[in-house]
């Protein structure tokens, strides 16, 4: 085949074939295609877009560009969560636990952040000693016994898109929705999950910025998912402000900790009952969301979900302790509160401008080689919509340096506007696929 | 600057300025700037395409991309002329010899052919011992004494474009306005003329197709040229059958030598007065076309004209005699004759599969390595509209391998159609810019 035949072929709208597309993976994986023809394929597509069936056959390739993992050996039913990330989304920490304590098996694969939102593995760093390089038979041992692991991405598996992903970082060509589909849906299917659940974010923090474009995502994502012969839904949810109030590693695993010990309600625990009611319905766990959700919600009044996070942490090398007494969690020396200039209702809270403060007091990764401080962050006391009186704190800065910390109270208040009425607000979750 | 935010800018519809663009090319010229964000770029461009604005941007960014050459030393009017290419296209061999009898100084610098349409480099290397690798200085003196010289490409011209092509060429953008237009018209000023003037091409022996195409791009050439200080002008032209009669290296140089000594008219002869006359009324060397044309006419008619080609090739290397006794260039072993199959007239000679029949005789390189049999070719008896009977000869092939001609016969009566009646045919000049 001939490469420059098939940029021709999309760039002028033409769909390519099965064997076109696993033929130009399968080459550009081995290092035959050289970078710049793929990124001139890239851009075309970016332009001319995918057919459904393209976009399958595009996830598929670079599915088997590597390894599958096989948990057929694993009994009962195997599910995957994914988000398209945001700010404070800590959402796997509180809905893994809860599912596996129900007996749904939760492997996640995940990867550590860059920019401004942080990646679960980052987070669950907080615990001093905790790893993410398990082996296979690690992994699959207490995948079977706790119901709940996690790891970093494997090398081996779809190798095609960790090539890919960095060509398009570099390129332009990130904002694509069958390059996104194909880019999430190869990593989820090479995971081997029976059931899989999509959160994609919709607002300032998230990728997707309208409403109208993360459902198009999510309608893809599902569409391919269940091509694929998986159980898929997919939710669009708000990433307007950030979600819960933490931001920022060991806070967000404090504020997990809060909702698995159910002593917080709100936005988080809404998100993590509404995904889990997805798994347990397609699973055939429960017979309807209201089912499904009241057992999620006695796992964590039981401290079963509780237990099982700690178990985790236990498993993969962390102080399970911390999770009973989350002071012994790293804390930044200087909390500095943020003042309310005025009173009236919080109307906007930037999720992508908070998330900067916490990357710049370093919370988050600014280059690929930037080494994260889990103590800083912010506590969000307002949220859109809280009334405030004028003078009383809005959030908290969690910082190692002062100076920082002081710059942050500054950035902070440039990301929240308070007004004299109550904002309009749209529902948190915005669509169910 | 950073290249991924100009590319988006592209991506998304937005005006690159100055500044971007000639940071860019510099960056790109220079190897700072890798190949695949470029070539992510060009396909933005193929896409969001470029304003008048970026287009002369881009042509100036490439045209200080290297040296530019300094004709100030040279008395007269500057003129050169450029061809989108073709087949049999060999209007340069004769324009050039009547307008520098003239008084006019024509320095061409003409590239070698890949594919189906030859260079005229190619076409003069028919000349034993013709030679184009000349010093600045003969360059200078060849102009200034016979008004006309002929050289390859300098390496300092220009190497943003040689870098550009090179990558257009394997990753589909070539087909893209901005993008031809910078290419074209940065090479053009950096030859130094005062004068030019574009012959496009359209028709299935052209890169632009369609008539619609074609004038597109003269538009676009003309508003650069003179956006950049030049008088410019261009005609579009038919290149649906071959021009002339001859196809191949030496036969196409017997064909402008014909023209040049008054025994050959046709298509040939008539687009080099449409040409020359442009040239010498934007030079202010003549009133009008008619004028200019009757000059010219003269000038063939005087033998001014074919001296003046025998001096270019006394004067880079070849042996002027050839010029007047042409039996003396290469000639092929084996001439074989293309029977009519049936009598009527000629309604169809597909440009671009004759071109091809001569590549596959020799007359062309099929890759930038193969050398060139400047002896084989075809000759066209029959062109576009004329009578012929059941065996009568449509044309001629020229072949150094008996096998290979006779292939080359067979391929011919595939590319012409012989229809009952007589074709519509279009005007050869569809207009003039």
């Amino acid at each position: 085949m001939n490469m420059v035949e098939l940029i021709e072929k999309k760039r002028f709208g033409g769909e390519l074939d099965s064997d076109e597309i696993s033929w130009m993976i399968r080459s550009y994986t081995a290092g035959e295609l050289p970078d710049y023809q793929m990124s001139a394929m890239l851009m075309a597509i970016c332009f001319s877009g995918m057919t459904e069936k393209e976009t399958l056959d595009l996830t598929m390739a670079m599915l088997h560009s590597g390894d599958v993992l096989d948990l057929s050996g694993i009994d009962g039913v195997k599910a995957d969560k994914h988000s398209t990330g945001g700010v404070g989304d800590k959402t796997s920490l509180v809905l893994c636990p809860i599912l596996a304590s129900l007996g749904v098996k939760m492997s996640k694969m995940s990867g550590r952040g860059l920019g401004y939102t942080g990646g679960t593995i980052d987070k669950l760093e907080s615990f001093p000693g905790f790893r993410c390089d398990l082996s296979e038979e690690e992994f699959l041992r207490n995948l079977r016994e706790i119901g709940f692991v996690i790891t970093g991405q494997a090398r081996e598996l779809c190798p095609a898109d960790k090539k890919l992903y960095a060509l398009r970082d570099v390129t332009g060509t990130v904002s694509s929705v069958p390059l996104i589909v194909s880019s999430i849906m190869s990593k989820k299917l090479a995971v081997g999950a029976d059931v899989i659940v999509l959160d994609v974010k919709t607002g300032s923090g998230a990728f997707m910025q309208t409403e109208e474009d993360a459902v198009v995502l999510a309608r893809e994502l599902v569409k391919v998912g269940r091509a694929a012969g998986k159980k898929t839904r997919a939710l669009v949810t708000d990433m307007d402000e950030p979600l819960g109030c933490a931001v920022g590693n060991a806070l967000e695993v404090r504020e997990a900790i809060d909702v698995l010990r159910g002593a917080q309600a709100g936005h988080l625990l809404e998100l993590c009952l509404r995904l889990g009611a997805c798994i347990l319905t397609e699973g055939g766990l429960a017979r309807d969301e209201a089912e499904a959700e009241s057992r999620m919600l006695r796992a964590v009044e039981s401290g079963a979900a509780l237990e099982t996070f700690a178990s985790l942490v236990r498993a993969q090398g962390g102080d399970p302790a911390a999770v009973y007494d989350p002071d012994r969690l790293p804390r930044a020396k200087y909390v500095l509160e943020v003042p309310a200039p005025r009173s009236g209702f919080v109307s906007k809270l930037t999720a992508n401008e908070i998330g900067r403060i916490c990357m710049r007091l370093g919370g988050g990764r600014e280059t690929k080689d930037s080494t994260i401080d889990p103590a800083v962050g912010l506590l969000l006391h307002k949220k859109v919509g809280d009334a405030v009186t004028e003078g009383e704190s809005l959030a908290q800065v969690h910082a190692n340096d002062p100076e920082k910390g002081k710059t942050a109270v500054e950035d902070y208040l440039r990301c929240c506007a308070v007004s004299a009425e109550l904002p309009e607000q749209k529902p948190f979750v915005r669509c169910v696929l």
